[in-house]
């Protein structure tokens, strides 16, 4: 199976390159063989025009404020939305003619979305929007392509996170990765594959 | 208790009006005696600062695009954004100095947060991002502040909606106006107020 992992040197998207281990992954990312912005339309379409037909997209990228709901500002959330959620919408809209029938996408979202931490509203926000638009989009994707959201916890292999999150029992790569292979691997669709 | 209802001319804003009944209800809306466009944060200003003081605040707005996925454009999720969660958020923003100690938010989302429908994943989209926010939002407001979501179903008094949702069974404007009420009347923070 061919498997574009956009995001793919982060340390969820590690998790996915190393599940999919034996399958042919193509990883693309800010910099490497595979160079994209995934804030950038014109980036996203020359990427698959450059990698063709896939299986198989994974996305896990997005940078997002952590900041007191007090000094959240109008800017911190639209630049959420725009990194976070415009950023893996735009990989869908873009991406799907490169998707080969019953192939899938898997968007990466989080923990936030449904229990919150100090400083996250921003990012339950986001991650909210992507768990809500995966089980609507794999309604109406075309040719059997099917979607997901993987949803993980705090990462093991992310201590500088852990203080922040406090009681959340951190989760270690190879769980988060093994997600990210039954959205790829399996039949789901429009399901959050929560981790935690 | 003094109500501040933005979006009170609305299908929905009215449910919350008739079910506030017997308060002080400010009925602000696009045009009547309390103006505001709340996609502008100056205009949401300008209606903090003449309605004053208020003891809730219930949100009752954002228009959305609703086409196939295939349709739906990076525009279109933008719009989406700004329109129903950006304004949202701005009141809740600009609006916590008016709010008194002990206070409340009530947003709304709606059913397609949980349950999809054709058409609907930018309207998804959005309601998912306004559940999230709050459950957050909830942790971090000062002065026991609470904040809730009315995430309602396809309301009977608005038939022309009703073969968008096949199968959903309308629900009555009493019920969502009640759950307008137990937000703002009652003791609940950071939930989603299902009526289904």
């Amino acid at each position: 199976m061919k498997v574009l992992i956009i995001g793919a040197h982060g340390s969820v998207g590690r998790t996915a390159v190393a599940a999919l281990d034996g399958h042919e992954v193509v990883q693309a990312s800010r910099s490497g063989d595979h160079p994209v912005d995934a804030t950038d339309p014109a980036s996203v379409e020359r990427l698959f025009a450059e990698v063709g037909e896939v299986d198989a997209v994974v996305v896990t990228l997005g940078s997002v404020a952590f900041r007191p709901l007090a000094d959240l500002t109008r800017d911190d959330y639209e630049s959420a939305f725009r990194n976070k959620v415009l950023a893996q919408l735009d990989v869908v809209r873009i991406g799907t003619p490169y998707v080969r029938d019953r192939g899938s996408f898997t968007l990466t979202s989080g923990i936030l979305a449904r229990e919150p931490i100090a400083t996250g509203a921003a990012a339950s926000l986001v991650n909210g929007a992507l768990e809500s638009f995966v089980l609507a989009a794999a309604t109406e994707l075309p040719r059997g392509i099917r979607i997901n959201a993987v949803s993980p916890s705090v990462l093991e292999d992310a201590p500088s996170y852990h203080s922040s999150f406090p009681g959340f029992v951190p989760v270690s790569s190879h769980r988060v990765g093994q997600a990210f292979a039954k959205s790829v691997l399996g039949v789901q669709s429009g399901q959050v594959l929560a981790v935690d």
